[in-house]
């Protein structure tokens, strides 16, 4: 696709998507099927592309965790064909009727769930993301306009062609997946204001990319933002099980969004709750307020937290504490700082649960379980093109449900408006 | 609240917001009652901060119609109150179990309507929207952040005064409803920045208010945009029926969104169908292509159409007329030159109302009934705040359930992720 403008990309994205917005489920299975096919046959040519890619990270001196993100190998070719495969077993979401009545006039009205038509993604240096987010478009009848980066590209491209001959030889558009291959941080921008190609741009990146798409974006746009989680251990909770959730929250994973951050106890159970802190976060760096500070045994080392620690995401074996007066406080605290992602609470009280999952404002809230649990697999979606953060159109994790849209169908027999 | 930053005010409405999104549908239709209430019996000092905005508008010499949208009298007044007591009526969206399931760890996930939180409406010289979108606002649970034009801002200040009053004389918050005075360009470009504060921006306005909304905001937001409406003759038609569709569709109110612009007809009626089209639309200016100009009998005056005129929006007592040779180009015709808005086939063929209802990509496809059905209180959602024309969050009339989100609520007996 090199030398194709991006308003010409657009363009054939969206000749492609009008075709598989009425492809049948079968056909976008068997897309699908070929295209994980397809991934595994080209496996040589793959990993030869990526080793490019790999070679000019290191010669740019990328850090080893982006490299590793990087680089492929025979199993991760095969897992990537393996979510395709997983996608061809979801169910189709296209064609549900979501709603449907009849007005007084006799006009019948239903809501029928459609594709979105072109969906963008932006993207860092993972090329499984290439196949992940054209898998989760294919099969939700939507066209996959994929932006990924510059480190990344020889991989991309070669994974896109042979996305795109998969799609082909089973009688779908190859524009069913159009790759940008022009990079520069110009193209980028031009690419947010593709309005009329794009029906929507889900940006998978850090802080700069979402930045950049508030301020230059035409298109409408799902953000996938930053997860400032809380977990709040009530005055009734059983500690032994927040003890296991504190536990997984914070350290079973603390790279990603749904980690926990940061600790809220109330005080009644503070100090029997933080003397056995240590064996809770075993090697977790605390940061404390006064009162979690006096109640920290010394051997955990924690500091005095500032300011900004209480709105980090530190994705990392670091955590937060405060001890708080009430429910109330701890409910303030994360209206105060959290991000809207996902809020746990451990009680035995009913009131407290009740509260906290009305009055928390966020994607998700949690009673007695960890945080963890909030993403797509967790949920039962099968897979997950990202975790929304806004309001509008999806909250929360996204699956192929999220990649559509509703029309309204109005059948009459002649009516016209008094 | 003069003198108040804007960042002031939102933080206001934000505030409140928290407080509305746990009131109870009582003390939300006690609000709206004690708000039409107290629109009543402020009549005589709305009507004279109206009288100063009528003057100043006939002073800058502003047209008829303007002024007509402007002026309030005492049995508008009555039905902005009759409004708010109908929206008091309507089913509270807030609290509607969208969804729910067990995962097999016993996790129990359910999906739950809650408000968005402020939505902010910017619109023009028409201050009846102040209480409109007030009332819609506050039975959605949201409140209701409001920028209306310098032209109606005596009037808007009167009535939001009101409608605050009232709010917090059945103990709700006054912020509930939060007016902007500020109506410099400047200050509606902040507004539109005011992420953190706003959760939802609906514009209310042309085509410049958009582009300035493309543009310039950072918030969220649902596009409100043109209706060019077709309306497609089959070959297999009920010409009668046509004619009666063709008739309201494009004279029964000419200046809204969900009017025809366009007349598209099947080449094997088109004779029939067009010798009588001066019945169908008298007094209607036709341009059209030369298939249609030849059938057109001389005394409708039609003359050849420009390429513009397939993509405007008259908003008038004119419409385009092209004959097609069959279902495939009215299809690529529409897919060409519509907005995404109301899109109608007139047919007796089951074939050709799939393939329509199917391939045509808008917010409503419309099978043997006029294109002016597609509005919030015809598809009977008792009011609405617009019709989005976009694909995301909501797409078509926008009722009280546009003005909501989810939450996810998750609930556990300890379960950590492994």
């Amino acid at each position: 696709m090199t030398g194709s403008t991006l308003a010409e990309l657009g363009r054939r994205a969206k000749a492609a998507s009008r075709v598989l917005a009425s492809a049948s489920t079968a056909d976008k299975d068997a897309a699908l099927q070929a295209c994980a096919a397809a991934l595994v046959e080209a496996t040589d040519a793959i990993l030869a592309a990526n080793a490019i890619d790999v070679e000019s990270a290191q010669e740019r001196g990328m850090s080893a965790t982006v490299i590793d993100r990087l680089r492929l190998d025979a199993g991760r070719v095969e897992s990537m064909a393996g979510g395709l495969r997983q996608v061809a077993g979801l169910a189709d979401p296209v064609g549900e009727v979501l709603d449907g009545w009849v007005r007084p006039n006799g006009l019948r009205i239903s809501r029928v769930r459609v594709p979105l038509g072109v969906v963008a993604i932006i993207y860092e240096n993972r090329p499984n993301v290439t196949s992940d987010a054209a898998g989760l478009c294919l099969k939700s009848g939507n066209a996959a306009f994929l932006r990924g980066s510059s480190g990344a590209i020889q991989s991309n491209i070669a994974i896109a062609a042979s996305l795109r001959g998969a799609c082909e030889s089973v009688g779908l558009p190859a524009d069913s997946v159009v790759l940008v291959e022009e990079t520069s941080h110009a193209a980028a921008v031009e690419f947010m204001r593709l309005r009329g190609y794009i029906d929507v741009l889900i940006p998978r990146g850090g802080p700069s990319l979402i930045a950049s798409i508030l301020e230059h974006a035409t298109v409408p746009y799902v953000i996938d933002g930053d997860g400032n989680c809380h977990l709040y251990v009530d005055e009734s909770a059983d500690l032994e099980m927040a003890a296991r959730i504190a536990t997984n929250a914070k350290t079973q994973r603390p790279s990603v969004c749904n980690a926990a951050e940061t600790l809220l106890v109330h005080r009644a159970v503070a100090e029997e709750f933080l003397a056995g802190i240590t064996g809770v976060l075993p090697g977790v760096e605390l940061v404390a307020d006064p009162g979690a500070l006096a109640l920290i045994p010394g051997a955990a080392g924690a500091v005095a937290a500032v300011e900004d620690d209480w709105s980090t995401e530190f994705l990392d074996l670091k955590m937060a504490v405060r001890v708080v007066d009430d429910l109330d406080e701890a409910i303030a605290h994360i209206t105060r700082y959290g991000s809207g992602h996902s809020e746990a609470i451990v009680t035995r009280s009913l009131e407290a649960a009740e509260r906290f999952t009305r009055e928390v404002d966020a994607a998700a809230v949690v009673v007695n379980a960890s945080t963890r649990f909030v993403d797509g697999e967790e949920f039962g979606f099968g897979a997950e093109i990202g975790i929304s953060t806004q309001k509008l159109h999806a909250r929360g994790p996204m699956g192929l449900r999220e990649l559509t849209t509703a029309k309204y169908v109005v059948r009459g027999d002649g009516q016209t408006r008094g």
